[in-house]
């Protein structure tokens, strides 16, 4: 089985040139100029864009939360991925049963998506609690699970206390592994959920009123303090959405400690008026952290664009707005959190950043595609255009205007965050190792073809 | 009674200029231009700095640890204070049995110090929980007890959490009170201090080791926020050791955010390089927070320069060398923590800040003087030298030389932690209250003198 | 002569008590609780604030420029600033025959002012080029004529260029003098005159577009990094009117090293927006530096509450609407700079600094009373209320209303850049050396009152 | 002419995978996994880097300045360049005679350069005056000569003034151009040097002293100013030495304003107690900006990782050290100021960024390499590893030692600046346009094989 694309541009994290690539079982074997080999398939992309395929680092499929699921499974959330040009998703996975080992969620997790999932696909583990065997066991869920990154949280029913959360970063700084971490301030939050809701303040926008952004900023800071006290450099803060925490997380890189910092187009491109929509709108918009003003929006693009900020993900988390939603009708406390994305990233990224000039189409590809594999060891298997990486490719036109509607979209859900946002340039093919699993949108690919990915240690 | 000081250098936060000081019934009466009242006595004060009597408002007197007592009670102590030049000092007291309310401690204290203080004093509350009896107590302690300042730890066994604290912060936003709090990160120093122990690393530097910068600043950032997020402005860091923590303090008073900083004269004048003494002897400066880096001193010199420091105080806390001290010789844990300075204090700053132009003498004035007593509710009867103020006086002689020897000072206590130190300039008279407490640095006056002061909110 | 001014409540710029005040041969005797001396006068002060009377670091009284001369001399200039709670005015002298030497100008300026002014006064040498000669005359002018501070321009025919300015801070380093410097970069400036008048861009709103913040922030950081090189201390930035020029100075100041910076009340009230008024009244408001946005505003009132901002002056030079400024009508480059504000300085910052909680009121008497005083050589002698000093007194009621109107105030000028302002707190008295020379708000002293300061080195 | 490089780990500004490249016709055909094309010559890269050519963006060849010509010709020079790994210089044109031309310059250069060079290269205008013809002049050396960039000093005998260099930059705004500056303040400079000779204090470290780093930091922030005023988006700082100027470039860039920055070898690795050497080895490192303190080369590697500055060139400016440098024997004025290095550069950072991490090697690539070619419109015909580019590459052993002797290297000079530095990993071949120009070390290629490179505009 081959594939030659012929007369794109290629664009990589730091390139831009013209050629062709020609592919053969599964992987890229050749770039050249003007390649007349036979293949199976030719693709055309002469005034295209060849990339890698966009990997979503941050979804949340076949979530359970207290009072729903989210809607999206692996394989409806993976075709949504697909048909946005996305060829790998590293899912993070819910919380299992309280005192649960590491291994129990990944049995789980392999039930869900083996199988299923369209796109490749990798898992990040979940720290529920941390002892003596949690430690043990990490060596293992990296080695034989080729899981090398693990999620705490800092506020929820499973929040991770500082002196436990420095030994997780010691135990990870010897085996080589990262730990991505939710960083919100528990206390403050707590305190102000209970007093909004004292006081009878459920509607949405007290939603992002208990979730200030100092909560967010304080968080990522405690958490860059304990990782400068152990000597760590693997802290990923997921979803940065306030210029608070980008400024600590530049304070720290400046001063040569090493943080990763992830955001999501939510934090880029939707703000906090969306709170204040009538008939309950805001209710779709609820998730954590809060969307924030405008000018944190514009911090963050700043830091993409300075380097501060490595991944753009999702936390793709959908939650029907008619059923799920409106559990939240009367209290904001009782609405499941999180909103779709994972189809809609690669566009919204490449129109709103790229051809309104806000960062060049190498910083698209390398926040979206090539930082995500480097940091969370797929490189350079994942992540880049070049001979003997697996021929995972996204194929946009610039000239393809799309405006995003519900209906349009893949995700199992009713709603798109992004109603009626008008995009300039799209994916028309998605390739995921050699072969087309989307064209023009639509889904053309097979269920089951996504592979597990074990993951290296950095 | 009166007392005529004539011909010194007054000296107040902002200004500098002869002129004769007239004392009459504890009060001063009249500064004047060669005065020529009749008083019962007159001093001299030619070629001599007359300023306002120092204000102490860190001090540990009758001061109960787990395995210890402090060495002063409130006589030994204040005798200390005024042979040093300080004729007010205001006393965090310990803690009270578990679960006791705020009363409790006002009560003991009256008993440690009524009758038996030779200087005034008055009390900063503890906090050991919180919950809705506490915060209602507040508002009594404040109003009837004259205590308008409360101590928060966020480490050591009654350490408050985030929610709790930020409970606190928006009661005393109310009722205009003061919330002191001692800022380390309480999980990175369990952390450290069992991996240390466990290690068999128990030398004096691992106290040091173990409470690194980072949980200073983390902690300092934490307490910042969660005091914006209740928009409360009465924040008061005690003992800041650190730049990092200073740079937080910074960065929230430029943003228009009030919090006040209070440093030690060792953590301006001592460094880390203490605990690595031979014998021991960096037993002496076990003390929470540790000694720091000499860039940290630096920094905070430049920091009271700036205006972000407010206040100097002592931290005043003397354990034994030869009996208490010892506890800690094979392990740094058993250490009670605490070193003598309040008679060291205003000679030391006067000494190494003014005669040695880190400081102008009217910033002297201003954070040994006149800005605790703005602070915390005693001014203007304490902290400047104006009619109507309490008659509370040093005269400093720029040119008497004194070296610091244990035997020569007043704690009852066998070490001073500045020992050898050579001063330039000393207070030669302490008077409080228009009568004479101290003559060159020996104790002139009685038992009981002192009176407790009640302090009004801000 | 005496005067005892009673009940007042005293302020200075760290102290506020109640006290009397007791005035005998032009200065201040005594300041008691209840003085019972006969007083050939006697002010009952209760409920008013008495402070230093102001002093106005920068006026340009008697100004000839180019095509018009300040309608102000100081005479009438004088009054408006006693009418308005000023003492003392410190005069920048203008530009003398090209190649004279400094003396010329103080003689000049003597023949302006002696027997004319009614607040004491003194004058600002200038610099209209650098040699030997003139670098030798500074120790004369310093000691003889009590001129200790020397002002260049960067921008305007007798620029000075950095190889000169350097020689001058090396001058004043050995003289103990301070450089007053207009910190605009001038080839930017000339660049965009020209640019905008080749174009007809020569409404009011090009003269500020000419002047953009940069050039200011550029002059400014390029003075400081000069001074950093001749390791000189002197350094006073005047009208400094943007926040990119504040951070150069904060970033100086936080390293150590010490430079002044002034601001005016029109930096801090009045914004860019005024340009585009109609019927050209923005020619009121052509002045260099020109009015910012309101953002520039808020830093600079964060800069004085911060401590970065050490002095108000004013800038007064007072151009008539009606017949001088209209020579900018059809090009801004022929309207002469500046603007009145002698009179209105005192009761703006009151109003809109101490009444609306911008800054306290110690603060209000630090930048407008006390620091000019100290930084310029009049320190204890003016700038503050303690015996010894000369008896210049504002007293202010804080209840009393104004709202500012050209025919209400004194210079003699055609328009207030004021207009309209309403005002809540306003000097009632305004006492010279024992004097009362103003009396609410109109002017009771007399012609030639006023006496020359000799300031002394720093 | 084909070449066939196999197993090698290609490196590129963002990736790093192994694979084959096959090259005709001087440039890269194929990339592939196994080719097995028939090659008229293969390289086994098997455990080497191959990385694109280096790109020396700052030379200096057949330079004169007044008392001195430069060692190196575009023969000799090329020759060091080529066997240290460079494939491309563009040399910044010393000036002409007064009031010529822009294509005086231009001419005399290609007089210079055209049948000597050795490897690819391009040439910097020079502006001596700025007019309306000099600016006029610009639209065709860019168009026609293909030189996009021109270059303003800010000090020596043709600095350029801020009103001149401003309409430099709307000129170069307007036709798509770089400017490239040296920045240092001139006046604080000539005030300096005068001063140091006047006193005879004349040795080399004075050189130093007569340029402090505030000099440069100052003209740094100017630079700046004066581009953002223009709204210019193509300031480049050549051989930025110090932690002051970059912070400024920081903020700028921080603030979205694009600067560009480069810095050299020298200033990352040799520091200003190189002037203090016995035997007037000093004279050595004479150049403009002198050698920092230590804490300059460690910020200025920082900037490098953080992205700041974009490139590293050499300013390769060979005197020899027994003949000419003897000039500044007893005076360091008339010293010639420069340094070799354009053959140790590749090598230097290579061994001491990459192999001791300071940098990881995909950075080394893109400031060495790509970056260079990016800002000066060489890519993607230069500076990288893509089908369609040039076959210009340099293959790296990281296993080969080698320690720097003068006698090993090849510029026409008698010193290098870094002898006795211990390298770990060297070029063993450098290939331009699919020849091998150098093996070893050595120079295998021939005279004038160096084509003129027209560069595009940006």
């Amino acid at each position: 089985m081959s594939l030659l694309i012929k007369n794109g541009v290629i664009v990589t994290a730091s390139d831009k040139y013209m050629g062709d690539i020609f592919i053969e079982n599964e992987i890229i074997k050749e770039i050249g100029l003007n390649i007349t080999r036979v293949a199976d398939e030719i693709i055309d992309a002469k005034g295209k864009y060849v990339i890698p395929g966009g990997i979503d680092i941050h979804t949340h499929f076949n979530l359970h939360v207290g009072n729903a699921v989210a809607n999206d499974d692996f394989y409806t959330g993976t075709i949504a991925a697909a048909c946005g040009g996305t060829t790998t998703i590293v899912d993070h996975m819910g919380f299992g049963p309280e005192g649960c080992n590491l291994k129990h969620q990944v049995d789980v997790y392999h039930e869900y998506a083996d199988n299923n999932a369209v796109v490749d696909y990798g898992f990040h583990g979940v720290i529920q609690h941390v002892d003596d065997e949690i430690l043990n066991e990490m060596k293992e869920i990296i080695d034989d699970c080729g899981i090398q990154s693990f999620k705490g949280y800092l506020t929820y029913d499973y929040k991770i206390d500082d002196d436990k959360m420095i030994r997780v970063f010691e135990r990870l700084k010897e085996l080589g592994g990262i730990t991505t971490i939710h960083c919100e301030n528990h206390g403050s939050i707590q305190y102000l959920r209970k007093k909004f809701v004292d006081k009878g303040f459920t509607s949405p926008k007290y939603h992002c009123l208990s979730r200030p952004v100092e909560a967010e900023g304080e968080a990522v800071n405690r958490m860059i303090k304990l990782a400068k006290i152990a000597n760590y450099e693997g802290l990923y803060v997921v979803h940065l959405s306030t210029k608070d925490g980008l400024e600590h997380i530049k304070k720290a890189r400046e001063s040569g400690q090493n943080v990763y910092a992830e955001t999501c187009p939510q934090y880029l491109l939707l703000d906090e008026s969306k709170y204040e929509l009538e008939n309950n709108e805001g209710l779709k918009y609820i998730m954590s952290p809060p969307l924030r003003s405008a000018e944190n929006c514009e911090a963050l693009w700043q830091g993409i664009s300075d380097g501060y900020i490595q991944t753009i993900a999702t936390d793709h988390c959908p939650f029907s707005f008619n059923r799920d939603k409106q559990l939240g009708k009367s209290d904001f406390t009782k609405c499941p959190n999180g909103a779709p994305g994972v189809e809609e990233r690669m566009a919204l990224i490449f129109s709103e950043g790229v051809m309104k000039e806000r960062i060049s189409i190498n910083k698209f590809v390398e926040v979206c595609c090539t930082n995500p594999a480097k940091i969370f060891g797929l490189y350079p298997k994942k992540g880049t255009i070049a001979v003997g990486s697996d021929a995972d490719i996204a194929i946009i036109d610039p000239n393809k205007e799309v405006t995003f509607t519900t209906d349009k979209l893949h995700s199992n859900v009713d709603y798109t965050a992004y109603e009626g946002f008008r995009l300039k340039g799209y994916p028309i093919f998605t390739i995921l190792r050699g072969k087309i699993i989307s064209k023009d949108g639509e889904f053309v690919g097979e269920k089951g073809y996504g592979k597990y990915l074990k993951r290296n240690r950095i």
